[in-house]
């Protein structure tokens, strides 16, 4: 049972917003002290002073938790097919406030000829063709062409907590009008406790101002780790080809203010344009490897981070982990022309028809205890079952056996990062 | 796929505030009809003139939308602990502009001594104990005691859709400060499809300007039929005594605005605050069968609906059927020392750790097709599981039997209100 919030919660708002007239936190107790940190965060007043007061206080959880946020934001720069994509400048410039409390990864899609455009005053390191081909090799670097290009940004990654936006998508404003600061929501989900066992029908119990309701089982209200958080978009959002072709004119503006755990056992089409993740728990299950025949440059052409996100949540359900999903939203841009795509698009639309009933029905073994094993333990099974339907299916298997090698040789070795 | 919204939406909305210029409708095709319709009844502007001109297009789909939007609203009106209870006055008068307009049924606890006081204006039967005993008989009207009274509602009525709604709430407001009319949105919910076999992140799809995003196969695009709709509650939340007692204070103020299908397999704690439901497909499922040895006249003290809410659950993943929850909030007010409660409310409390895994493993079989044979099995299996771990258990397994049987004798045969 947690502490009830209501005088608490006013003291620590009220010393928020106070924070400049603070000189020493050292008195507070851990959980006080950890709790007024993440508001800090959430509230965007971590300045360097701000953080230097935590840091004084020398308390074991503050340097855990800030190690814990220095956030890798992998951003990836694609879309070869306008000469405005890989000038990343008012992207960057409309993150900044968020982004530069942050070390940063972008990985330019090796297709990319353009050089990048990268405004100043982040702290950021960039990967691109020559870096990726230096750390996997020439042969393997192709598995991270297009959006795939954000894997290498998992792969050399060594941070715990991974957040990943696609590079058209730009801070949303909330109900009221307030920037979201998706890292901080991203970081709240997940290192709050997840639900996948029943169902809590005010959404997130752990979100302030909620609870569990009557019947919840007490037993349940633990939770288990979450691993993975899934966020969504305003304006743009994400629809297949056809969806969007269809309609053209529609754009998502209804802001849902909640997150909730997807049930154990409930697959859903899980997007890569606004992710976040624990790499130590799950980071292998996030992988490229189904790449459609006619795949394109633009979102709707791929399914590469729907396959990613079916094989990440069977593995998350087996290993007893959770996935949250809705807010942070990001506001997304619209480009791209939908109807050029429809034709490519049906191939994903139809590959569907087989994949959600053949990743419902996948049970893994009791040995796999591991993500890593279980990986491996969904391409065998993979190959198996529908290894013969499609040479496509052939190959996401090799794939995915060839990622868990990759990340044993270098997901845990040192960064080295290129410049 | 669904016809794009922007130009006819407009053109919808244009429709339903000129209603007063229109004078025939019948050129509109079928589909745009029972959309304007149900905008026009969402609107709050379907008047007695507006809703002859629908009758006038004399078409089928307009005659059945009517006959099943001949809603009965059973309204609970229990409480004899506080002598103010039994007045209804500022509870119907805040639901007038809603309420007037459908047939209600008001079932009086038997246990409530006080005479009701309701006022003017509304077409409604009451049904007191006297009723009760007379279409049950004495021995059966106790399971109509305290909240269960509602069920005798459930029972009597010939209506489609049942909407229940505690007494002690009122209408909501949404985030724009505009009236929540609960019982258009329910009405949407139930008519709308269920998607219970894959999670859409952007929640229904069938809101409007939401879709299925991509990854979402179009094979289960067309989704189910939904049987039940939970709504939510602003302000005090339906919490447990112990969370209750616990945050006194805390209210709810997070308006959610998302209406989402519970994933098939997955339980929830189901509140009989504030639900719907098609009395057609799910009626005999919702069921007065668990009584707490201690049971008193709060909510939090009961687990009634706790219980029929885990049965119909799994009754509805058995026969392929929906159930969303989310919108429609009402305004629930504070009432009853939940402190004093906490002794009570430890029985229900343990009691979810016996029935949640219980309900979880339950699997019915082929021969259940109707929803009497699934309430028949379910209980069959509670007397073998659980019957010997609790007389409790035993009680509700045959309360269930029993109810089968007063659904088969009562439920489908001519109502009989009383005065």
């Amino acid at each position: 049972m947690r502490t009830p919030p209501c005088l608490l919660s006013l003291t620590l708002d009220s010393a928020v917003h106070n924070l400049s007239n603070i000189t020493d936190l050292s008195p507070l107790p851990d959980h006080i002290l950890i709790e007024l940190f993440l508001r800090t965060l959430r509230a965007g007043k971590l300045t360097e002073r701000v953080l230097k007061l935590f840091i004084a206080t020398g308390k074991d959880e503050v340097f855990s938790l800030i190690q814990a946020l220095n956030i890798q934001v992998t951003v990836t720069p694609v879309l070869p097919t306008r000469a405005l994509r890989p000038d990343l400048t008012s992207f960057m410039n409309e993150w900044r406030t968020i982004f530069s409390r942050f070390h940063l990864i972008i990985v330019k899609d090796p297709d990319l000829k353009e050089e990048l455009k990268i405004p100043e005053g982040f702290n950021l390191d960039v990967y691109k063709k020559p870096d990726i081909d230096r750390v996997v090799g020439t042969s393997t670097s192709t598995i991270f062409s297009g959006y795939s290009c954000r894997y290498f940004g998992y792969l050399v990654s060594r941070k715990k907590y991974i957040i990943s936006v696609d590079d058209d998508c730009y801070p949303a404003k909330d109900n009221k009008g307030i920037l979201v600061d998706a890292v901080a929501q991203h970081i709240t989900n997940l290192t709050t406790p997840a639900t996948p066992f029943f169902f809590n029908t005010l959404y997130d119990p752990f979100t302030e101002g909620a609870d569990f309701v009557r019947g919840y089982p007490f037993s349940l209200r633990s939770g288990v780790q979450c691993a993975l958080s899934c966020g969504l978009w305003l304006n743009l959002a994400d629809y297949d080809a056809p969806t969007q072709a269809l309609k053209a004119e529609e754009r998502n503006s209804r802001y849902v203010d909640a997150v909730l755990t997807v049930p154990a056992r409930t697959l859903m089409p899980i997007s890569g344009i606004n992710i976040a993740f624990n790499r130590e728990v799950i980071g292998p299950a996030l992988l490229p490897s189904l790449r459609l025949g006619g795949e394109g440059k633009f979102r709707w052409e791929t399914m590469e981070d729907i396959w990613s996100g079916m094989c990440v949540k069977v593995v998350c359900d087996h290993l007893g982990l959770g996935v949250k999903t809705g807010m942070p939203y990001v506001w997304r841009n619209d480009r791209g022309d939908a109807i050029a795509s429809l034709r490519k698009e049906w191939e994903g639309v139809k590959l569907m028809e087989e994949v959600v009933p053949f990743f419902q029905s996948v049970r893994l073994s009791g040995e796999a205890t591991t993500t890593e094993d279980c990986v491996a333990e969904v391409a065998n099974v993979v190959k198996e079952q529908l290894g013969s339907k499609d040479p496509m299916f052939a190959r996401a298997a090799k794939a995915m056996v060839d990622w868990v090698k990759l990340w044993k040789s270098v997901g845990y070795s040192t960064s080295s990062p290129g410049a």
